[in-house]
């Protein structure tokens, strides 16, 4: 099974933005993290950033058809790429939304999701731990789909 | 470790309510579920149901003094208790939000969350495994507070 | 046939609130005035009234295993409970919404209804008689019902 | 006793429409059924039906001066026609408004009704039965008046 | 000099409307009051009243061909009407708009003026008198208009 | 095959409205150029025009027996007509909606279009050409009906 | 009969604004205009003009002891001065709002007036002749309460 | 002369939460504190607590039987119980808002206070002391009513 | 002890304002009340009134380097002037503000405070006790400060 | 002739978007569709799509030195992209934009259209026929254009 | 060439204000600084503060008779001096806007620029370095006006 | 010292744009005019423009390196790009904002800005000067940075 984790603008300055509400740690950590983890439960990986919204799009259109699923963080976009949200509504494949920090408790233009509907699900506010139970939702997610 | 699980209004009716939402599972079998997982991990668990505002802030305040940790699915209530969200803030332990569907691509009530600013982070639209990645979320967290 | 008439917060004091939005008679008059017309056309009343949000949802949950309809004038809730409009959106048996006075008259505040959208119709402005409509409503309803 | 039924606009249809809102009976059937239900209970009936706005308040300012109640469905009118609000809120007879489907559950645009405010209550909901009731609701508050 | 003096709906019933604002005088007594000051400055008058927006249009579009002004107290459809407003502004004859009550002082939906925009001016609170003001600041209008 | 052209409130003072958005050429040359074209593509036309919301209605419901499909310009009514746009929905024929001038970039007000979300498609801004590309798009639609 | 004419910020330099919304001339030659048609009726006028808030109400104040009315063209104060608002409003003579361009056609800003609503009536959009038709206006209302 | 104090959610927490807001001190030495001022003044005091709605409506309907005044905290349910306002609007004795913090100064849903239109005043941000000013306020408003 | 009482425009004219908002006594009367009231507890106080928003501006810079606290009773500046606001923001002794009418009862004009979140806390609707009581608040508050 | 048409994001994958809104047909074999009738007047074209923002505007900067019109179907950017907009209005060629379904039909998202006002017209809902009726409006355009 | 620098509210108070907004130092020691800075580049400067809103627009229109330039800080009126805003339009000088604090990084209320539209351009964040670039920036322009 | 500015989309077209906002003058030589005032104060620049998004924050990212500020116009993405501004937030360099044209004057959309809250300060409507103006500014910035 293999997963394939999104992330977007900035994420990879991980480490550089305001450790309060992104951890300190480099994306490099917290992708060798994941990985980790998926490993342990049997998931291959493979990871994408792009400060690009476009290049997003094509990494999204591209992995429907090898990937099992999608993990993405889409940062900032989140909040008002309606293209990623068109493109992840067109996807076969299962997506899980992500975010590290708790986007409820910070600014007002964090407030809109707009991927959020097109999603499976979404997990936000537990730092780099947000895309290890991300893999386990998706993990359960593929697993019934295989059983049904 | 004990975590104790609260379910708001309606949420007793689980397996009365809209399938597709909701999974058409019972309660009673999706804390069995829930139990399970956690005590894979070491989790002892207690859960706890009530329709009412007050009964969950009672209980909200009454497991402060000797949980390690809450997990709320507060329903409806999620979406306007502004007198629960000023009880969790006030709880000296984490506590981490739960919706079994995905409520961003629902009703236009539902996307204003009144607690979700006060919790650790929020889990949506996994069904019954959007229980057991939280306890997983939180047992993360208790772990990382106790190694602090 | 029996049908369930539910009142909400306040209107236990009906008679002590403004004469010119409810009429200055006592809800126990009213009540009986109701199960007059109700015996007359071969229906069963209960009568349950409630200030808390909590306890008119647990009687919601209870009625729908027994009762036939129910007819609800959740009072000042019908503006912002979310929690009664779930539980009402569950139930197996038709609901329908009443209120003594024209809401559509007053406040703003009472211009959001949100449990409206759940229950088969809305009957307000006719002081004792929106309950007597009512169960002639709902009788309508559960004999349509039975012949299909 | 005599009451005006007045039906705006489409009504006319009323069989070409959805019928999950409108039943999918002719106007024609649907007024057989009222003036039976009326003249049951001694009432007289006229029926009127227009697309035209300024039709409806030349009947409206007409039926004042013989009728002893109206009954209207404005249909969308309901929803912006001011101008039929102020007709109404001019009559020295009682008025009141009828919908056949539930209109709360309906789009967002027919939220706002703009004629409740000044009719004497408002029945919406119960298919054709909702022009029963306003017949019999009418019934109470004409022999109210003539009793004070 | 020929004006016409348009009255939208149910100004008809002027002296059954609530006199507080609209002086309990009927539109006959009205008009009759007006062309008495207009005769006394030499000007002609023509009234027109219709509770149809189409009519209203149709007037105004006819009084183009012959008219040198035009007055118009559009009543409720002054609010709504861009069907009306788009007549006005296409006119080649100047327009005035009348209020007989203040009618920034009564009901919010009467704050919206859809008209005024495309009207030389607005004269409204005056009641009777709003028309006369209305008949002296479209003769100015006119005599400007000639004399340049 | 018969097409029905229905033009709503001024559009029969096309020749003296603003030239930049109307094109300063009268309706009936309008019609002409618009019964030319259809004809070279062997489509029958027919022509209404009124200022009045209840004759378009009443017009839609009439051709609606006879005719294979409807382009209107319903010009301010667009905006707010409710009545129409229900009208409109319960057309068993398809249903064009047209613009002269390129509404987008107009008047705020004309932003809201009521009509369009029950129309099959829209074209705005081409002057006396949208009516021809409108007959052409209704053709187009006319004959994959029939081929369906 | 005295009325006190009192003019708002900015209205000192009337003849350099713009003169399509202004008219070209200064306040000396328009306050001329006014005093000789005021006094052609009769009327003693006085003219005041700050560009401060507060002495405005000073003035107000000031008057209310010895004048029969007041004429107010409050400029930009009208749309925001809620204390001049107040003064107004506690005022035993009657006040009239005037203003010299049609506000209606102006600046979104312009279309909230918050001293309409305690004043007896409002004229704008005829240039000086607004002043002149406010005093014709607020005679007619002077002689009526000396009449009663 | 007895006075009842009501408190709402969280308020039996007072000690626990942000002692920047709140000052701290447990609610039991806040009651100590008011009392021994009211007694000072020759008040009788009784304390009530409750984080639910409905219970507080109960004790709202039953201190108005025997009680002079009522002061309440309604903690975050100010913010939307319309059930405790209408219950406050049917009382037959005065009642006195009071907050403990500076609500203007906080969170943007604490800005909208639904139980204040219904109260007779509102005293807040004085930590403890506004219960005592409350006291005060209502001795004084009691002491004019037995004046009167 | 000195405590500077300001009071903001149109408060001077006390007693020619709505009685049943403001008491119908003078502003004399009510400082006379006041100084009574503050004399007994030990506080001298100076009073200012202005109809100017820069006057009150000028006297609280003035008053920072003499008095130890200020009550301001801003009346319709409260609800718009962000410069008396920056200027209590900018004081280094406690502010409070005062309201004699309940302004949570009145327009909605008035639900705006923008003067509130910067004072220590908020006092309205006690009538001319709202100055007593905060001359008490502010007594305290500043024995507090000393006590510190 | 020639004429660019631009696709924007996720229209690449057309065939696998929701057929009900985009026809189930591929890019590829729309594009034929659109160069064959385009071909059958004499135009020729040129097709380009991208899922990236940067993209379209470079490519939309480049034609404008060699096309003659522009037609944009700019997917999900229509209802954000201010940087495609102010592109499309320094274009010194014109450009239609198109939509293959009814927005005005769709999601609330989809109701803001940015790309709109810049553009001449638009066409939208008649699937790849949208394309061809663009193809005829911006002919007849520069047809028009060359006239001149 | 002489410029005028106009501060409004509250900047007399430079160096009693929050420093991380206002930098700490008096208006006497900026004025110093700025006039250092214009005499450098050959530029005579004037220096007016005023608390009061007319005062600065008595100020405006007297300096338009001599001076080159304003250079406008107007403090907390920035954000809703309408009457401030009027008077700058009617300048026949140019006028520059100057914050020394970042104001798009401050409050809701602060977001609102009622000035800035009728202003040259606007300098805002720079602390004391905003009126010298306000400086230079007007130098370039009334040098460009000059050389025209 | 070196300052890298950053242009964003559209502005390699500065030439053909509305001359009234945007001076009509080619980006090379407003270049060349920027370095040649950065030289004569002893600054290296660097220039960059792109049309994409992404481009840009690669840009930023990459410049925080070795640049000792940055000088951005994002052009149209200054109203909606979070990424720019989640980009900016994280720069460990000084960055000022600049605009061409003053866009307060300009459209509505226009009036959002998301990037000036992270930036330094924001210079706008200077023309060319703009950017002149903000080297001057990020030299003062980075001088006093320098001397701390």
């Amino acid at each position: 099974m293999l997963f394939v984790i999104i992330n977007g603008p900035n994420l990879n300055l991980l480490d550089e933005r305001d450790a309060g509400f992104y951890g300190g740690k480099s994306l490099f950590y917290v992708n060798e993290y994941i990985s980790d983890y998926a490993e342990s439960v049997g998931i291959e990986t493979e990871f994408f950033q792009s400060n690009s919204e476009g290049a997003i799009i094509d990494k999204l259109q591209d992995v429907r058809l090898f990937a099992d699923g999608v993990i993405i963080n889409a940062g900032a976009y989140s909040h008002y790429s309606l293209a990623i949200r068109d493109c992840i509504d067109a996807l076969p494949i299962p997506c899980v939304e992500v975010h590290i920090s708790n986007v409820a408790a910070r600014d007002d233009f964090r407030q809109r999701d707009v991927i959020a509907p097109v999603c499976r699900g979404v997990i936000s506010g537990f730092g780099k731990d947000s895309y290890v139970l991300a893999v386990e939702a998706l993990r359960r997610i593929c697993t019934d789909l295989d059983e049904e």
